[in-house]
């Protein structure tokens, strides 16, 4: 089944002006959500729409709240987001970044009591239309075991790279696990093998069973030891430059809250010889697509190259939902 | 084999000094190739000191050059490496973000036609001395293929992270190929299986078989396309930062020299709460080291934390050496 983009965002818009939330933050909030779909990240689109509502009626959420400028240190500002909508918080932030940037080449913007920034890629696209370099993540509850050890002590503490490009920007969004959680899910119920280790099963060896690893919660980290440094890296930097809580602290509360946050910009313009930083870009990313493939018929390319391919398409044809889903939000 | 410290280090400057670098040039330079071996990073201490002075010899480094600022872009500055050696290069250029930084809070140094330099972790080492959190990279020679190419298009590029930690700061020096091609030689040469998949061998296969990955020159990406899409990204960045070669760019030379390289510091003195961030900060390294341990007798660490141990054993008996390297030193 696909939904016309209009039709997604008006639903959003419904919705979140129903719970509350004042008309142009619905626009900027249903924008987000129903633009993550279009991209082809649904898990963080109208599939995790319902999960953010019943949050707002947990109690989690404020619907209103703006970051609030709680420190001016240098270039670098802290927020305090106020436990406001994640997206919006993020989104806010991700802006002044840029705006810094403008000013002083880095921007640095740092964000504590936030909450779930869902697509985070999005932010990374806004910085790199206004020709920003965009670096930003965020810590998490902890979900991952440190390399070596049983329990969850780290987050997998998404980070975004943004890189402004042409002929559709350079965007990475990786987490510090080899699989989310969402992805474990979707191969355990589908039954297929995760393409390559995503975790330990219970007798403590690592596994391509997406099921036998849901069940230790026991995921690696990308790089295995490697990755477990960078993730415990990523949270002591956004936690001390935001003055909230680490993944350790936010472990402590009953649900993930209070997030800690960094945004950095970085604009390109400023540089005296931006024309050529920017052609060395595109030929760089040229250059990874002429890679020989390992496999006949095989593509390497350069990332968030794909994602421009399902957004024409989801605009196109509509956008592709779970019936289930869809009608839920329908009601709410 | 062990050798005092006091004897490595006057055997670096006599050499350096012979090779025609000035006293106190050849003072520090020396200090950062010993403390590498006190530090039990043999790799990029006394091992790799030969091969430093044979690209002297090649001509590849001034000896004697000082970076030269070219532009200050707001707050960052960006400085042509001329060709000096790489690890006084490196060590000038962090000095001087932790500098920006204590103005800042944050301080951005951008550097271009620099060499390898050689062990990063002393200079988030020392910006962490000063109180400062350390984000450093360089990017490479292409030698790891994209993920899904067969071809080597990015560099393994090196990162340091360092925060400051009183009890031994907490230091991540990771590249983003899963093993360097020195570990996957050690592993080759002792006939000893890696511990998790390392590349691809001759006929398409991830492999655990170093000798297998050394033929075909794919080593995997850390978290594989997750690796692939970071080492891109810090080569753009750190090129575009710095207005020098790219990955690409440093392939189409004779040798890798004319690297690119980013040094970040952010200040934490500067910050309102900083008693409140050190004191988080050493509670989450405590918190990992109480994981549950994976295997009986197992132990969790913080990054940086087993090199402590070795530099007090390397102190108290001497620096261990390969014989042959130490004497070849010795009659240089």
């Amino acid at each position: 089944m696909r939904v016309p983009y209009e039709t997604m965002y008006n639903e959003f818009v419904r919705v979140l002006t129903k719970y509350g939330m004042m008309p142009e933050r619905a626009a900027r909030s249903a924008t987000l959500y129903a633009n993550a779909s279009l991209d082809g990240v649904y898990t963080h689109g109208l599939n995790r729409f319902p999960k953010f509502i019943n949050s707002v009626e947990k109690g989690c959420v404020d619907m209103n709240a703006i970051p609030v400028l709680t420190e001016t240190s240098g270039i670098v500002e802290r927020y305090d987001g106020k436990h406001g909508p994640g997206n919006l918080n993020a989104d806010f932030c991700m802006k002044r970044a840029v705006e810094l940037a403008h000013q002083n080449t880095i921007g640095c913007v740092a964000l504590r009591n936030t909450n779930h920034w869902m697509r985070p890629g999005a932010y990374g696209l806004d910085a790199a239309d206004e020709g920003c370099i965009a670096v930003l993540w965020t810590n998490t509850v902890p979900n991952m075991p440190a390399w070596g050890g049983k329990d969850a002590k780290l987050g997998n503490n998404p980070v975004v790279f943004a890189v402004p490009h042409e002929g559709g920007h350079i965007l990475l969004d990786v987490a510090m696990s080899m699989f989310s959680y969402g992805k474990l899910e979707s191969y355990a119920r589908s039954g297929k093998e995760l393409p390559v280790e995503g975790g330990f099963d219970k007798d403590g060896n690592m596994s391509k069973d997406a099921a036998a690893i849901l069940e230790t919660h026991q995921p690696v980290p990308i790089g295995y030891w490697k990755g477990s440094g960078l993730s415990l890296m990523l949270d002591l930097i956004a936690s001390s430059l935001a003055g909230g809580r680490s993944t350790r602290q936010v472990g402590e509360l009953p649900i993930e809250t209070e997030l800690s946050q960094v945004f950095i910009a970085i604009d390109l313009n400023r540089l005296s010889d931006k024309d050529a930083v920017l052609e060395n870009i595109h030929r760089t990313a040229m250059d990874l697509k002429e890679s020989t493939p390992m496999t006949e018929g095989g593509e390497v390319r350069y990332p968030g190259e794909g994602m421009l391919k399902v957004r024409e398409e989801n605009t196109r044809l509509g956008i592709p939902v779970e019936e289930a889903i869809w009608k839920g939000v329908c009601a709410l």
